[in-house]
């Protein structure tokens, strides 16, 4: 992974030049290319790991080469993938580092660390994938005396398989990649394509509540996860691996989201399917909107639900167009495509057994015909399907051509969408724009749910240079604000992180919060994982 | 609802002939008819409630109307409709009975109920329809010096339905009919018919995980609930209503399936759906329970999930057969039904609009008949449905003819149903042969997933007389233990309650109850909350 930004240091898709052209005129940008500083120019608190600790550590995942301290190790884990993480990290100015990266291997080792941790009062950030856009991996040690990395990569793997039941038993670093390629050896897969799958660890993903591409139809991670084991200070916490149960609260969605305050992840078992003989995704026009959401409204109460599902308000649709060749991607659809009208662009993908596609598909495409779409065919969805883990590719594109880019996300009930939209939109634009800085401001449903759907913003401005984390921030606050006033959830499939920890008990209550934190005092009594995440303070 | 047992008091369903004739010759029953002694006669201690409680509760609630202590009230709230509460109950011996039932009539009074008996040290058991059949409302003090019943009867009603989000905002009081009439009136449904429906509330069905009948297709109640929220001794906790969040653990999964030992769930969001314009049940025979299982699956996992889904054993079908016409039930099917050949009948049903049912059957009856399963027709669904709320009605007279009679249920994987059948079922025999009551022993699946099924065992043998309850502690000793020695779930939509609270900790793991005592501590810090429920002790 780029240190400063995403992805393989081999792979950039510079922005096609429309895409540029559009945002050079609307944003106001110089053109002026911005360069990271180099990587040894990051700057680094020195490391203040006691040697005792780091001995005990050392032992605990069997030696000295599992306990890093050096410039690089710290570098890559001082942080996550969000827009204020990345112009931090080109600036040379990261949050802090890690005194120490810790890679235990087992489980076992995990309990290990964590117990050594709360008896040496050493604060522990566990690392997946590194990818978290919400601050959930800011190194920071809140009242402990050092801070850990936990990076899980060794603990990777598939355990088990039973492929009449669809279920595997996975190690929590297992990367996406890495586990459907495990997968596909039984001609089996997960399904859970976040954009951030190339990187995503598993045991981040269910940390987190993450949600794919593709969650309408294989199910948000907390769906398919059966079953959950976590590590903690004072042991072992373990959610059985069943279909269902009546008995008592669900104890894996205490464990699912818990962002690693409470403990870390370090085993999974997951439903799968059976490998999809046959993938089908295809843009549907609409004239506006409204008429989308509508129309998709039908299709999921009637059962009928698309696998893929995302319809793009026409300000998304027309950076979506203008985007275009961004990144190797082809534009999704021309004037042509849209069949020459303005209008908005909806992707519907199916995913499974030739039969069970066609049949679901007919059913769909006829509900969204009958409510106002235009079906224009398979290349926009295969556009769609060519430059699905492009975005944050793009973004990296972005950031050094100046822009300040974000996706704000939330979810809603059906009645509630269209005045969410219309507020958030309006409470950005508003901060923007008293920023100097007028931004653009697209939404996208990208999962739908028989009672409302998902709503991601995009917001690209032009940056305030040496101001871009209050620029952000302005318009972060305001977006943050809205969504609660509107009692709407300040996380559909980020989580909470640093960034939106302000506003979880807005969202939680008094007493949801006052609950999570007695849970946390027992699981961790010194308050050593993960501190300043989740909940506002401990 | 009849104090000694199940229903309206002028419907009794008696056992069909042949029905009672199996019985007698395979469980050696004498043909004696048993009545439950005159309600006068059930014995139960004096009344124990403070008069400064009774006074503080009477505020509480408006008036002393609404704090009971009479003696019919006592006995109608003096346990549940388990079949050791029926047996106790007809013999005149329940296990004690409440101080007192009160009888709140919002939200407010129910907090206001919390805080007075948090202060006066009186325990509470919430009270919703009274149909637990796992002891979840027996009137056990614990450590407290009274315990009042707490009866929802008054919180009662729909507050909002949003037809386009298909959500619908109710009082935790309603009850199954009521709510499903107050619904018809917007064309909605809740789908959701436990075979206690007719009597079961809302609020009872969340705090339980309740399962309906049509649960495959609408989903649990887990599922259905959208937001709910509780009053607790030191405030309320809600969780908000949203279609989903990434925002932190689940404080919904908390709330739901608590059972009453955190507090009172007074109000919920669920979500519905149009009602249904078709219903289409019917029956499929196949070889052998394996064979039905194994098509059933191959369904499922390819996405083609009926709303009802009821497979039998051979032993099961056997029974459903003989019951024919038991409490109007009219045969599912005869021999000429199974085609002349031994068998086992699963029954599949579809509701929704008729394009969708039409062509989710197509989908499904494709697949079951490639899965060997022979198409018998309507009839057998229409049988099913026609009696499908009478099975507990049925009991009654079975406990009046001198049978031990009860289901035990769990859920499994794919893989491990088969073994799972097998072992409990041996363990099940065996603990009855040894009290020499040879028993029948069918088994069911009545709920299906991707990954596994809900697996019932109905168990018929003679009633020892003056020895039932040992008795039947044998049979769910033996089942419990080999259910939890297979690691499957102790309760797939019962519940824990008292019942299986002895084996929740070998589900949940020693952190596990630690950690839901520490919630529990925090919530209801003096421990007022229905005691020796879900946790084996507190």
């Amino acid at each position: 992974m780029r240190w400063w930004g995403w992805g393989r240091e081999d792979r950039r898709l510079p922005l096609a030049r429309p895409f540029a052209k559009m945002l050079d005129t609307q944003l106001g940008l110089d053109g002026r290319a911005r360069e990271p500083v180099a990587l040894a120019d990051v700057a680094l608190p020195e490391p203040a790991l006691a040697v005792r600790a780091r001995e005990r550590l050392q032992q605990s995942v069997g030696g000295s080469a599992w306990v890093r301290s050096d410039h690089v190790s710290r570098v890559l884990h001082s942080g996550g993938k969000s827009y204020v993480d990345l112009v931090r990290m080109r600036a040379g100015a990261p949050l802090g580092g890690p005194d120490a990266v810790v890679y235990p291997a087992t489980h076992e080792q995990v309990l290990s660390v964590l117990a050594v941790c709360s008896e040496e009062r050493i604060a522990v950030v566990p690392f997946g994938g590194g990818t978290s856009i919400v601050g959930g991996l800011a190194p920071t040690p809140g009242a402990q005396s050092a801070v850990i990395s936990l990076d899980l990569a060794r603990l990777g793997g598939v355990y088990t398989v039973d492929p009449r039941s669809l279920t595997v038993s996975v190690a929590a670093g297992t990367r996406g990649p890495a586990l459907e390629a495990a997968l596909a050896e039984h001609d089996l897969t997960l399904g859970h394509y976040p954009d951030s799958f190339e990187f995503v660890s598993i045991g981040g993903c269910a940390a987190t509540r993450s949600v794919g591409q593709a969650s309408s139809g294989y199910g948000r991670i907390d769906q398919a996860i059966q079953g959950v084991r976590i590590a903690t200070p004072v042991g072992e916490l373990a959610a059985a691996a069943l279909p269902a149960s009546a008995a008592g609260p669900a104890l894996r969605e205490l464990i699912v989201g818990s962002e690693g305050v409470l403990g870390v992840i370090t085993g999974l078992l997951v439903r799968v399917r059976t490998r999809p003989a046959r993938q089908r995704y295809e843009g549907v026009a609409f004239d506006n909107f409204q008429e989308a959401c509508e129309a998709l409204r039908v299709v999921i109460q009637d059962r009928a639900m698309p696998d893929v599902v995302r319809v793009s308000d026409e300000r998304q649709t027309e950076i979506l167009m203008a985007a275009g060749e961004s990144g190797g991607r082809r534009a999704p659809l021309g004037r042509r495509g849209l069949r020459g009208r303005d209008g908005v662009l909806m992707i519907v993908g199916w995913e499974g057994q030739r039969d069970s596609v066609d049949r679901r598909r007919l059913h769909a495409m006829t509900l969204l015909r009958r409510g106002g779409g235009t079906v224009i065919g398979a290349q926009a969805g295969r556009a769609w399907a060519a430059s699905r883990f492009a975005s944050p590719y793009v973004r990296d594109e972005l950031l050094g051509h100046g822009v300040l880019v974000d996706q704000f996300e939330t979810a809603s009930t059906w009645s509630g969408i269209e005045p969410l939209r219309a507020s958030v939109t309006a409470a950005i634009v508003e901060a923007l724009n008293a920023c100097g800085t007028p931004p653009l401001v697209g939404s996208q449903i990208s999962h739908a749910y028989d009672t409302g759907a998902s709503l991601t913003f995009t917001v690209l401005a032009r940056a305030l240079e040496g101001q871009e984390e209050a620029q952000w921030r302005a318009a972060k606050d305001a977006a943050s604000a809205t969504i609660v006033r509107a009692g709407a959830t300040i996380s559909h499939h980020h989580g909470i992180g640093r960034d939106h920890a302000a506003w979880a008990e807005a969202e939680l209550g008094e007493l949801g919060v006052s609950s999570l934190r007695a849970l946390k005092a027992h699981l961790d009594p010194f308050g050593v994982m993960n501190p300043g995440k989740l909940l506002a303070e401990y």
